[in-house]
């Protein structure tokens, strides 16, 4: 594929996933080159220069290099504004400033626990790791409230930052995913009405379902 | 004052003064609204309706009513281009991007080891709790590898993010100032020689020093 943007990580990864999506929604071509964090490849040299942290993902498009999914999404939404889904980053200030404002609802409340959940029901077995009860329902216990106000949001607004599909949704869909489709915490998400149908509507995107079948290939 | 720009919480709140510096640098005006945490003032109806997490600031401008402070430094760096520091979120979309980046750092890797540590080594010893050790000594050793990264980083460029100081340098002001200055940590910053000279240059700006006399007084 001709093409100037590399991703650098696994598909499984909830980093990556939100990369990868945010790729697809805005049409933008792109390849994956693996990083096998068995082998501890996001520790070695080479990547450590693309990315200091030792993280996934590492991202490039032209001349430049790019770490932190969030951060290059919005790179990625500023950049290709007319291709793809319209609007994922906003087409005013007003708008822009409430999308910003639940990707950081995102990052600060929902990230934290919905993660430690994601590695501790789903991650942890696949490892043989023992789970840490404690850790499951201390985070479970913060979940419930994010949940609880985005209820709420939801039933005045069709999507968390208006009436749009933005990345304010859009970086829920790699953890959510797996603590729906992969643990027996589902019912946090489908016993709120409202949440349901958001979940409904932003899972059944095809950019998204594309995302999924990279992730069970 | 005249102006249509209010901030409502304390200052001594990290995220309350993340946002006031922001707004120091740019020369915006803006009002103060106390919200006294002691008394559970942000979990009343009428804030809740503002903030809906509980969390403090919220911030209004106009017509529109935001919260989560890097959401709300975003927003204030877009909106007032032209006036005070120049170039806080970026002159172009490839600086843009190295702010979003480092921002997102500050968010996902600086700020919870660091935050944990200001609630456990300031906050915790003025409300009478017990400190614990286990939690600090785990998160001084996440904080150690974030300032390694810094310290690297800080050798090839005089900020963050670039040769200008931006948001990325900015977001890191509130928790660094507690634990250079209130806790026997400071160490953690002066002992790196980078992240010590660049710690100068951020702490000492006249907008910077306008929050921490707001929060001493």
């Amino acid at each position: 594929m001709a093409t100037s943007v590399t991703v650098y990580g696994p598909p499984l990864s909830t980093a990556v996933s939100r990369v990868l999506v945010c790729l697809l929604e805005k049409d933008v071509p792109f390849q994956l080159v693996p990083v096998s964090m068995a082998k501890m490849e996001h520790k070695k040299p080479d990547f450590i220069k693309m990315q200091p942290f030792g993280q996934v993902p590492a991202f490039q498009d032209d001349d430049i290099t790019l770490f932190e999914s969030r951060a290059i999404c919005r790179y990625i939404a500023e950049k290709y504004p007319t291709q793809g889904t319209a609007g994922l980053y906003g087409t005013n200030p007003l708008v822009k400033a409430s999308i910003d404002q639940w990707l950081e609802a995102e990052s600060q409340s929902f990230n934290p626990p919905s993660s430690v959940l994601t590695f501790q029901l789903v991650f942890a077995p696949r490892m043989k790791l023992k789970q840490d009860e404690a850790l499951i329902k201390l985070n479970e216990g913060k979940l419930v409230k994010v949940l609880d106000v985005y209820e709420n949001r939801l039933g005045s607004s069709r999507y968390l930052a208006g009436d749009e599909f933005s990345l304010a949704d859009l970086s829920h869909l790699p953890n959510t995913q797996f603590l729906v489709d992969k643990t027996d915490r589902a019912e946090l998400f489908t016993s709120r009405k409202n949440v349901s149908r958001w979940w409904s509507e932003i899972s059944t995107r095809p950019a998204w379902k594309k995302v999924v079948e990279m992730q069970n290939a």
